[in-house]
């Protein structure tokens, strides 16, 4: 295995952004195509930048942010945070205790490992479902968790998630929403309600998912708890900077359905000229994907399928310019390779361009997926 | 007590916050006197927006940052992080075992809350010296803290700082220096040299304290400690956000010595006008202050040390436009008023009328000081 721990992903995503760096200088940004669904954005005037300083920006930030972002979440208060791994770790530092359970469901696992994570940082017990008849809550439970649209993108049954707060809420438990991307995806493409609508007391999104916005994390919710939870980020640092508050006003307020809706379209499309070369391309909302897994089956090699989806993420990469995941991602996120149609720069892309662009890398990949040395070389150079 | 907890902290900075809005909805920005000293800025052309998306701008701004950032603090290798408390919470988290003990060396005590605080969260003993005759290294310590400069700009003795690191070392234990402000206050004011340069393994400091830079932590140190730190901070989304690296990186580049140089010329120019009114101020580097203690010695009241700083801070606030940090800081942060001379706004202020605002705010107090009804009323409304 190359990619063996967090050390090995964090190399592997400094070899891929100092690539990124070189494309943009020999080249220039137009030959980058960012698919990662990922890439937000920084939307902001000159005059709302003269408003970015430490004590003063917050104050007429916040406020705005206070108006757009319970408009995009419900819920009577909102709190910009760092990631939404930072958000995950302040609600938990605030709302559970040592030695009790933290109960998890989603739609399919593994779980995004900021949760677990955060759990085993203060020695809570930490249970995770993503079957519902298998769905229970134990004694001294502090928090029930839903995610709403997986880091693949896979959308939780709207009926089996009120199910879910209906039982938390029989036990007057908490109940938190990681609704990363699905905030968006969930409510446009899937028509589903809001979060806080179908009875959460706490959600969470990403404001560079499906959206113009900043990497970072929007919470909104129950007063007292948001209160609670703003504590423990203001302590340890958790909380978003008003550079990121500013562009999640402007990225709230320039999102609209559309790109999703036109997203939808064009994965169909591409879905439809992926699948007659290979069996196991799956889709989601917006996205065509292959996980490691199928990956692995699709080339019949014995190589650690994460270590697959790596070398063909660096290859999509250096030879076509398009920016997926693996390559660039944080330690421990999904190795899905995902092609987001919603990105700003999918729409820059032919279609048949594209196709032709991944069944290449694949075919690049299938030479040389048996030889450890040069996938090696590919992940980490 | 009136603010008794950290929901009260917060409570009062959302209401100074809404205040400092409403006065440049008002009046505009050029009614408003930042003499935190962390009002850094956010410098930042429309070429630099271009670059913030989410996985193309760090590849470009982080390579830079690394060459103007080793410039400023010395080391092998770079670590922007969201707040300096989360750069803490993501080296203990790192480098401390639990159970072992993390010793901190200061000038003068309190420390920063965000020290022991990371300490308890992991289940490590937390000792802390502000006298080296008493200073010692326990077994089984993971890791030495040194603060270069407290929260209200006390600087470490250079010798004394040399020493705790010999010790330190002596025992292969690490030394990591939170020079939030010291990395500069030291240097320039001081003369002393880096802390890396002095022999620490680690160093932090804040990148909107006396310089033009926006709230963030800066790291730098030894590349094998920083990765492992570096883990962390990504796993629980302790990082800067490409905005914030950006702005840390014109804010070095346009970071001059002059500012601290003339603050500290202004400053005791102020000084030797206030203190024939109040002989309990104090002055550090580039500031005048007066302790939440001396406050209260000063008006001879039974009311609580910190409530009459809060609202002496919220007064000054109200009545001049003058920011000091204890209305609008984090929980915990130091309630002494402090007056920085070397902030921007510093120099769009007459030293005169400074001192008669500042007289007039304390003749203000004064009149209420018993009244807990009243300083409830100007602290929360």
């Amino acid at each position: 295995m190359i990619v063996n721990n967090s050390l090995d992903e964090i190399k592997k995503r400094e070899n891929a952004l100092s690539f990124i760096s070189k494309i943009i200088e020999d080249n220039g940004r137009n030959f980058l195509y960012d698919l990662t669904g990922l890439s937000g954005g920084f939307i902001a005037s000159n005059e709302d930048l003269n408003l970015l300083e430490t004590y003063i920006g917050p104050a007429v930030i916040e406020q705005e942010l206070q108006s757009v972002g319970l408009e995009h979440l419900g819920g009577q208060k909102v709190l910009p945070v760092n990631r939404t791994s930072s958000g995950i770790l302040a609600t938990i530092l605030a709302l559970v205790e040592k030695d009790s359970y933290v109960v998890h469901f989603l739609s399919k696992l593994p779980a995004h490992p900021s949760i677990p994570r955060s759990c085993n940082l203060i020695n809570a017990n930490y249970l995770e479902f993503d079957n519902f008849d298998e769905f229970y809550i134990p004694e001294n439970t502090s928090l029930v968790i839903i995610t709403g649209s997986t880091m693949d993108h896979q959308v939780i049954d709207e009926t089996i998630f009120k199910k879910v707060i209906q039982h938390a809420h029989s036990r007057d438990i908490p109940v938190f929403v990681d609704d990363a991307s699905g905030a968006r995806v969930r409510t446009v493409i899937y028509n589903q309600p809001k979060a806080i609508d179908l009875g959460a007391d706490l959600v969470i999104t990403s404001t560079d998912k499906l959206m113009p916005g900043p990497r970072g994390g929007l919470m909104s919710g129950d007063e007292d708890l948001i209160n609670k939870i703003k504590v423990k980020a203001n302590q340890f640092g958790l909380e978003a900077q008003s550079p990121t508050c500013l562009a999640m006003v402007n990225g709230l307020k320039n999102f609209t359905e559309d790109n999703l809706k036109n997203g939808f379209l064009r994965k169909e499309e591409l879905f439809n000229l992926l699948k007659d070369d290979f069996i196991l391309f799956e889709e989601s909302s917006t996205s065509v994907m292959i996980s490691p897994e199928n990956l692995k089956k699709q080339l019949k090699v014995n190589s650690s399928s994460k270590d697959l989806a790596y070398a063909l993420s660096m290859i999509l990469l250096k030879d076509s310019g398009i920016i997926t995941i693996p390559a660039v991602s944080m330690p421990s996120a999904s190795a899905t390779i995902r092609f987001d149609l919603s990105a700003n720069d999918a729409f820059n892309l032919d279609l048949k361009d594209l196709h032709k662009n991944i069944v290449s890398a694949i075919s690049k990949l299938s030479k040389i997926a048996n030889d450890e040395d040069r996938l090696k070389e590919i992940i980490f150079n």
